[in-house]
């Protein structure tokens, strides 16, 4: 019989997280301070994050180490599997190999926990007692709510405030791992009582979430705040992905033509394809790693390369990235992750220097490739993971015009049973693209010219 | 760093399914035609089950060989991993070394996975073309789905209402493997219509919902019935589970002092129980085998042994079973994979034998065990499942108590993520027990007394 699982053991879990700044000709551009337009000090970010967690931002250093710690809690649930996509390969009738990275087994559903834990290490090393962040559909907040847990550490959610009525089974999740969820806007800071009191029934956003959790960090003693994509040390800390698949691919005697991960802000994008542009960097492989967008938020496709705000209000450093201006208003598509308007600095960079290829999908296909996947390996994907899948398939049926074995890796970044609602209007008929005229993109993309003098 | 996860590999995925009835001293009691009440020829089956099934339901054979294409299929999650609970052992403080059976990670989230893929596949085998069953909150609809989808098998689920409406993502979940599901009493069978002739507004109970089923199958061409708990062969099939726990506690260096399935029908008590019965049976060990039920379904620490129906309505053949009554109207607590009134044959003999211990759990309790185990584990457990942690948290402060380092193993039949509403209302201090007098148990167990002449 044929190997379906490619599985590691503990002790495979990598020694150190891969750092590709290390390894780029083009280092990334500096953030700048968003009052004074200079690059940053390290000790800017001090108020909001550990020492630690600064220095891996900064680090041009190839390999940091996992500390023990951090391992020990990955064998929560890490190694994860590599699995053989037999089943999509035969309904696709294609020659290509196809294998998918299956991070939808950890606990919290997704491959946010392998964040998490080393940010919630690295606070609780510095004595850290408190943490706060924001949450959308609450993927991140799920991971982090389940590490401060781990580590004794108490935990604010700010949870945009349509999510939290309107979806409540992460916050249910949140809350059974011990954390504080608030709907957001809320009465708890300064940012979301001005909102409030101008609008009583804002249902909230995500930036306004990351202004409350910003705030309360500051304000609050012994507390720091925490973010689970775009930052140089999520990529960072996301590369175990990555890392693992390289080993087993090699088990599998196999070595990758294409990779593939969704992308958002580029957490699990990083996460699978840093590791094996590496060998394009380095060995001068020609590995092809596409990042598959949502056709509605088009950072990399269509966005501009530019400095721009983190976050919506204009509050975070100022970072250099593929962007389509921080007032970009995403459509409501189901792939929640995946609403941002901007692409993390590193992986900016990249697309700049075209090493990396980059392709936007429209909703209805994704949720094609989601059933597809569902109804021939099983697990049904997070709408997020169906991009990548969808990348994936289109590949795989050019493999099979070319007629050439091609083997396609794509990570699937979680699981989709928190978003059933999502497939139901899906397969109920009632979903649509949103496809975006130029005129759309130019408005926000257009406001960034005056940003930087 | 110690082993967290006992990981086997896809060759070790058993060849044979162990069938306890083999080695019994009292074989269990047959069952008997309901009209005739006499015992039941293999024939009378033929309608609703195909013959490779009849055959399992009635053997006594030891070791019952797992087709090629089954054990391929199980390669999709299988061997499931094995789990130091070190997390919930250091949160106990207690000296027993607790490991569980994750058969959480399965795609459809639970172990029902193990029977509908062979059931399915000797449906198949048989050139049947459509299958039927029922479902209440979906457990064991979704793993049929999924199965008769890879086999290319239609499928007819006969959900009951009140959760077709109010539980929508498992309902989602079975549309998105390609099920027809249809909400119970319906208006496409007889059964159906004269309930809602009476009726119009009856909101189902899983009773109709069989009933509904069994008659579509019989009625309809080349097609059968299918069933997830409580029959010998559902048992036989899901001992995969205890078989590959076996050589994991094998190359851990442990043999169980305790073995723990919550109890419902039967279907993953016998997984994970059976297999290590037989050392007791066979090689004179004397390990524990607990079942875990609900306080509010007492069958087996508070029914009688008797002859009943397995359904409400009395179709179906007439079983040797520990029984609160087929009259019996279960509260309506969260673990509704428990909600039923009758034990399997095999299992009801085995107790009144003594050769298992039974006990019975307040709700409340398996909710606070499932939370602690959330806190410390990751998973957030399946309320069924919850009762088999809390069975296990008893053992091991039992274990404390008497400064015993014993070896507990529990089966934790499935994840919680779809029943986050039972999380919710725990947590907002809104969920109660039920606990059952004298009385209220004697007045259906009483209707039992004139079934058999």
């Amino acid at each position: 019989m044929a190997t379906k699982k490619i599985l590691l053991s503990e002790k495979d879990i990598p020694l150190a997280w891969y750092n590709i700044v290390a390894d780029m000709e083009n280092k990334p551009l500096p953030p700048l301070h968003p009052a004074t337009k200079k690059p940053l000090n390290p000790s800017d970010l001090e108020q909001i994050f550990p020492k630690a967690i600064i220095e891996q931002e900064m680090s041009a250093e190839r390999w940091i180490e996992i500390p023990d710690e951090v391992r020990e809690l990955y064998k929560i649930w890490r190694p994860t599997p590599l699995v053989r996509a037999s089943g999509l390969e035969k309904a696709l009738d294609t020659p290509a190999h196809i294998y998918f990275k299956n991070e939808g087994i950890s606990p919290v559903g997704s491959h946010k926990l392998n964040s998490a834990i080393p940010q919630v290490f690295y606070n609780k090393q510095q004595g850290i007692t408190h943490l706060t962040t924001e949450t959308g559909a609450g993927q991140w907040g799920t991971a982090l709510a389940f590490a401060c847990n781990l580590f004794g550490i108490t935990l604010e959610v700010f949870m945009v405030k349509v999510s939290y009525n309107q979806k409540p089974y992460r916050r249910v999740m949140m809350q059974t791992w011990n954390a504080d969820v608030i709907a957001s806007p809320s009465n708890t800071t300064d940012a979301g009582k001005s909102i409030l009191n101008r609008d009583p029934n804002n249902s909230g956003s995500l930036g306004i979430a990351i202004s409350e959790a910003i705030e309360k960090a500051v304000k609050t003693p012994n507390t720091k705040y925490s973010l689970g994509s775009v930052l140089n040390h999520v990529a960072l800390h996301q590369t175990v992905i990555g890392l693992e698949a390289e080993k087993q691919l090699e088990i599998a005697g196999e070595f990758p033509d294409i990779v593939i991960g969704c992308f958002g802000g580029g957490s699990n994008f990083s996460g699978i394809g840093f590791p094996f542009l590496r060998h394009n960097l380095v060995n001068g492989k020609k590995i092809r790693i596409i990042a598959a967008e949502p056709e509605s938020c088009p950072k990399l496709t269509r966005g501009k390369f530019e400095y721009d705000f983190g976050d919506t209000v204009g509050m975070t450093p100022l970072l250099p990235m593929y962007t389509l201006g921080h007032d970009f208003q995403p459509a409501d598509i189901h792939a929640g992750g995946l609403r941002y308007h901007g692409a993390g600095t590193i992986v900016s960079q990249l697309r700049k220097d075209n090493l990396i290829e980059v392709e936007d999908i429209p909703q209805l296909e994704t949720f094609e490739a989601g059933r597809l996947f569902a109804r021939t390996e099983g697990t049904i994907p997070a709408p997020e993971s169906a991009h990548a899948i969808a990348s994936a398939i289109r590949e795989a049926k050019k493999a099979k015009e070319e007629g050439i074995a091609k083997t396609i890796l794509f990570n699937l970044s979680g699981h989709g049973l928190i978003d059933m609602s999502a497939y139901e209007q899906f397969l109920g008929g009632e979903m649509k693209n949103y496809q975006l005229t130029d005129d759309e993109i130019n408005k926000t993309v257009k406001s960034l010219e005056n940003l930087i003098p």
